[in-house]
């Protein structure tokens, strides 16, 4: 198998784009990454996306976009692994040009939650859950979320005030991201007063509904520098599953899907979580970001949010996370999301991340976790030169 | 890049299973799949299924499959791309087990169409098509084969019977398949008093809405023999995509994505169409039958519905097609259409097809049509000793 690089990125801003149309964002993403790669063909196509079809009324996004972006003809498909979609098309394209089936691939998250014909958004998401278990009795996503963040409260001894370092400093990394949706500050006192949403979730611990695009151009990597003076090599590309529902797992508070798929990354890429210099997590709830730090082995088991407290999750600490917003900042276009963290650490390692940079970054990992953690995600990029 | 085998196979009956959930039926299917192989776990499953969000509010099947399966942990993904979704994931795992990334990959294809939750299914399947300019236009998917067919009629000089054969032969076959959802005769009388559905197209030009799961154990061709008896080896797979909307073609009577597709395959396999045993076609409706026999290459344009009409797509015929009931008798439960051809081709070339049997047969052929024709996916499997 051969090693494969990133060699071009593209992205819109994420935001509320009532006026834009899924496949024109598609396509404004697509674009860009291609031209970034200096490509003007591919081998395939994967679109990361997980609710078209409910929302907007249109699957079979593989062909549509290959079409509307000139590529009719082009082998193309839609990945979905709930807000893991995006990550799961990348890992697709990555298995197919490591093998050898495909020279180019460009992998396209995209996610349009605005202007919908479908059920309300709050119904939509809740298909990550488990439908039968979970959904039919009533509880919606973040409801899943609370009871998670409620019980990790209760079981460490955490005030709802503790998470509040999570929603700071995404805020404050997503003012230096034009892509970015919230270009704005949040203090720890305005977390404080942040509205409810469902007890103890409030407004600030929550990542926005929203539209966007993300692309990825893969090649391999002996050929990248053909393509781009700063290619991004694939060191780690794993994914861990575990059980919907969240009374079905092992452990709530343990992420198991997501120390799975990190602990596989971290073997192939021959590396351990020191050597991460920024870590692109799944933030969609403030407590996401606590357990996915505890997952990936950046902290034991309850100390996730102690990391954040301590300040240490800030571009100059020991572990920077959403170094350009996150999901709570740059916004959670579902299924565009895993694309999005992938560009942004892309970003990071060319040193091309503004007042966000993270000096001398080299090695940077995004994972992107679908439902409450039943998939997870995990690539781990290095700087080739 | 290594040869792919398939190893296994497993399947459900087809048919309104209204006391049966999606993931009941997938677990059947994979468990018989994995059972025929002998194998107990897998390092990747991937799903076909078109439509699980919308009619029964469930996304993330990959992650649930995995593990009701017993099979938590495991990389699971749902793969779609509208009624081609199952052979697109059967084509993802012949990549990752060709790439090296794999040794055994599950490809489960299920669908679950009675007893849904969301919008009708008529609204549903229009999402194959093209939301903005087709489906949003009033016309749904019947429709926009209908006006195909009526077209097909008036270029070429064909009346509505003319169409018979092909349900005539698809139920013929289907009474000798214990899992096709329809087990009783249809006759030309029949046929021609078909109850009126979308002028032309008739209840008997169109393939049912059912539930469904089939699955495919895939493995490196040098180890399959340890597996199975009679290992089939995958000759070609490929794909070809267009435009989604028929208006946005170039010729609304050539299914180039198809053509585009057959062609690859043929090219990967070394072989033409004179050297195809039988061919497992997309008969979602009658006139799919007609075109696609024109795309793969068994007859010239406008030539597809004479082939039928002088009795070579029968059992013993030049085209064997639908030898286990097709999508007309055996059932569509959409996403796992594809799955469900595959199967039919390898019970063929193991000479285990009753008595649908095609003598000698060891080259077959399956081609999964997504949409009116936006995506097309072709394998060419052949009996290895």
């Amino acid at each position: 198998m051969r090693d494969v690089a990133i060699i071009g990125v593209g992205q819109t801003k994420v935001g509320e784009h009532w006026d834009v149309s899924l496949r024109h964002l598609a396509l404004e993403a697509l674009q860009a990454g291609m031209a970034d790669a200096g490509v003007a063909r591919a081998d395939a196509i994967y679109v990361g996306n997980m609710l078209s079809g409910e929302l907007i009324g249109q699957e079979h996004l593989g062909a549509l976009i290959a079409d509307f972006a000139g590529l009719r003809g082009t082998e193309a498909f839609k990945i979905e692994a709930a807000c893991a979609s995006g990550a799961a098309a990348l890992r697709m394209g990555i298995v197919a040009v490591a093998g050898g089936m495909a020279n180019i691939v460009v992998v396209v998250g995209v996610e349009k939650m605005t202007d919908t014909l479908g059920p309300d958004t709050t119904t939509a998401l809740a298909m990550a859950a488990d439908g039968d278990y979970e959904a039919a009795q009533g509880v919606s996503f973040v409801a899943i979320n609370a009871l998670l963040m409620r019980r990790y409260m209760h079981e460490y001894g955490y005030s709802h005030q503790d998470f509040a370092p999570f929603a700071v400093n995404a805020h404050r990394n997503g003012m230096n991201n034009p892509f970015a949706m919230f270009q704005f500050p949040v203090t720890a006192e305005r977390f404080a007063r942040g509205k409810m949403i469902c007890d103890p979730i409030n407004l600030l611990d929550s990542s926005p509904i929203c539209d966007g695009a993300a692309a990825l151009v893969l090649a391999p990597a002996d050929a990248a520098s053909a393509f781009s003076a700063v290619p991004i090599r694939i060191a780690g590309s794993a994914v861990g599953t575990d059980a919907l529902a969240v009374h079905d797992r092992r452990d709530p508070l343990v992420l198991d899907g997501a120390v799975l798929s990190a602990r596989r990354a971290y073997e192939q890429a021959h590396i351990g979580p020191q050597d991460v210099d920024l870590f692109e997590l799944h933030d969609a709830f403030s407590i996401m970001a606590a357990l996915s730090l505890e997952a990936a082995g950046f902290a034991d088991k309850g100390q996730g949010l102690r990391l954040a407290l301590d300040g240490e999750i800030g571009i100059e600490g020991r572990v920077p996370v959403t170094t350009m917003g996150g999901l709570k900042a740059r916004g959670h276009p579902v299924g565009a999301t895993g694309v999005y963290q992938v560009v942004e650490v892309v970003q990071q390692l060319r040193g091309l991340a503004g007042a966000s940079q993270v000096l001398d970054a080299r090695v940077g990992m995004a994972q992107n976790i679908g439902g409450s953690g039943a998939t997870a995600i995990t690539h781990i990029l290095e700087r080739m030169e």
